[in-house]
């Protein structure tokens, strides 16, 4: 089992951090005296690269990489470059290094860091490859025989979603207002958003450009790392607007995804595979090595000012479907993949219901409510409602975490367009 | 009736010619001695706008937004600026001028240059609003009781697709690969696809970002120019991936535009209503004047070497939504919008058979092939087949024209995964 790496920072040291030397997540952060720049989380620090850039303590590239706050530059230099720095970096935090006193000045307590978005989201695509999530919600809309779409076993089934609407951890989110419509309804209605929800997902970044079909292997290489995320959805707008195209305005409100970026190095110790085959995938889409995650995921629900319930509990490695898959399937006509490309893995639900990683499926459809520790009930979101997603790998005495993935729901707006 | 702007530039006072003073669209080109650089299309002319930036002939912005071969930074200036740009390009180029000594050394032969793509794609939406295409389609797919769905008469239909895979006019585009499984198949294949088509459309380009719900009136402030767009479709990978979550790569192979932007400004003239609502619309959705434009198009297919064929005649009018109202409803749950946005029309189809702009619906299904000039028939498109888009709004003597929007049909990869 993995074992934790000392760093010269004590916090980095703790049973307990989601950051110890194992992990050196990216993030892009500010405080009150710097603009927005890259940073490496470690232990209850940030460590400033751009600093280290400019000090020329630690190089990427030429011209430099940590100019501006965002690391995509950084993922356009390509994996090689991804390992020499990350090694560097490495060097420079472990117990034993002579450049301690040289790497201080660039420490920033993580407490007094404002985090923003790691990097440029290029184009959003998000997944449905859970298969607890899809017969779940199969079952609820057309009943258990016909659960499974009969491509579900063959395709990680996605959709384009919207990259301008994925913001960072701590961002509220405005509960929507779009067009409604009951079955028992004649006509539709434009009003807030009723059934308002999460979706417990992780997202996977892509790191290198494509232009062709590519394998899984290729894919797995191109990622850069992951994120938690959660696709928040309009399940009362998804049901009138998703036949025959698909959701659209439903998830365009917000995505929120954590904002340090773990790379696919530091979750390198904890590769699982996807679960047993229930029909044999055509060649271009079987994994020839494990390109799942182990990875323990949890969703809090804190209604206004009272203590948070941890409302479902589950693992990365529910997913029917790896992101390499996913990514490979993405290319198959052709479809060219950018640096900074994310990737929804689709909810992810494990097998039991206090596994589910949306309030449709923990509630049944609004059927079930679920009670919290304050006494509260829920089917769906309230107002003030704080939803926060966290996980981590975790080996013998050292956890590689995510952080959390946090966002408030606001009241709709009383009127939309007024300015 | 709109007349004849006269130019200095005998060309472009041809009742023939794409480009008159009237219209004055945006592109970037290319020759053989100079880089990618913004350009106007007038007559037979290209003039060079960076070289007018340059050169202090036309001033846009401080910094200069011709510094890059794109649209976008000059489309951040905001709807002022394009008028004021318009104006003063417009005098200078009209007969009356006294510049004109000064501007001739900004004008590159049409014929010497090639073009790029005029703007960069922020996102990519495509919709479903052209009513006769949703009918046929609903019709072959589910018998003419249920053609329409039943959101269709009261949401504009869309959904995203995939901003990377848009190319300019004169890329060719390679027929894909994909998962197909006919009904009559036990499992899916992977193999390349069989059933390869056009989508004749018109492409709305934002030009101004949003942060949460438009009018349609503001959605058609911000809306900075339109292309002729042909969404290519695979019909056998559409059909096996679809369900439920809407088409993926079964559009990701390429969507092509026309090089030329024409102008909000330049279609100004020639607005005409939306179709009579079948079902009233909800408020939000309701145009206050007319959104869509009176553009006749047409749709060509030209065999590898042989003559090409008019297959299809119809015009932009025929949509039952316009895109300032997709564009609103696009908004309604909050989603941004940004600079560079792209929003398909859907597939325009006139009434009558010669009218539909798809083969699809042509062949209806492949079930009744079309017989080209050559001799040759059509179900779908073959190898070689180069299509080719039109489409012009016609005044007195003048047409405020697009230019067109051609791409070939190459053989699929022998095997996709080979590099």
């Amino acid at each position: 089992m993995t074992a934790l790496r000392r760093s010269w920072i004590d916090s980095a040291n703790s049973p307990d951090t989601d950051f110890p030397l194992n992990n050196l997540p990216y993030g892009v952060f500010s405080t009150e005296d710097s603009a927005p720049r890259c940073g490496v989380a470690i232990g209850d620090q940030i460590v400033d690269v751009k600093g280290l850039e400019e000090a020329g303590i630690l190089t990427s590239g030429e011209p430099p990489v940590f100019s501006k706050p965002s690391w995509n530059a950084f993922m356009e230099l390509g994996p090689e470059a991804w390992n020499g720095f990350r090694g560097a970096l490495m060097a420079l935090l472990a117990e034993k290094t002579g450049l301690k006193e040289r790497v201080k000045p660039y420490l920033v307590p993580m407490a007094e860091a404002r985090m923003h978005m790691p990097f440029e989201v290029s184009e959003y695509t998000d997944f449905y490859a859970g298969k607890n999530h899809a017969v779940n919600v199969g079952t609820m809309f057309r009943g258990p025989e016909n659960a499974l779409p009969p491509n579900w076993l063959h395709i990680p089934i996605g959709y384009n979603g919207r990259a301008s609407s994925v913001v960072v951890s701590g961002t509220d989110v405005r509960r929507p207002w779009g067009q409604l419509k009951a079955p028992d309804m004649e006509a539709p209605v434009f009003a807030p958003c009723k059934r308002f929800d999460l979706e417990l997902e992780m997202g996977a970044i892509v790191g290198v450009p494509s232009s062709g079909p590519i394998t899984v292997q290729e894919a797995d290489d191109m990622i850069f790392g992951y994120v938690l995320l959660n696709d928040w959805s309009a399940r009362d707008i998804q049901a009138w607007e998703y036949q025959p195209l698909g959701p659209f305005q439903a998830k365009a409100t917000a995505t929120t995804i954590s904002p340090w970026i773990v790379t696919k190095a530091a979750l390198e110790p904890f590769r699982t595979s996807t679960p047993e085959r229930e029909k044999e995938l055509l060649p271009y889409l079987q994994e020839p090595t494990p390109m799942l995650y182990d990875i323990t995921l949890e969703v809090t629900l804190a209604p206004d000012g009272k203590e948070a319930s941890t409302i479902a509990r589950t693992n990365y490695s529910q997913m029917y479907y790896s992101a390499a898959q996913q990514l490979a399937h993405h290319t198959t006509s052709g479809c060219p993949m950018r640096v900074g490309d994310l990737l929804g893995s689709g909810t992810i639900s494990g097998p039991t219901k206090a596994e589910r990683g949306s309030l449709l499926e923990l509630s049944w459809g609004g059927k079930e409510p679920l009670t919290l520790e304050s006494g509260e009930t829920r089917n769906f979101l309230e107002d003030g409602d704080t939803l926060t997603l966290a996980g981590a790998a975790k080996g013998d005495g050292v956890r590689v975490g995510f952080g959390v993935c946090a966002g408030k729901v606001l009241p709709a707006l009383d009127d939309p367009f007024k300015r």
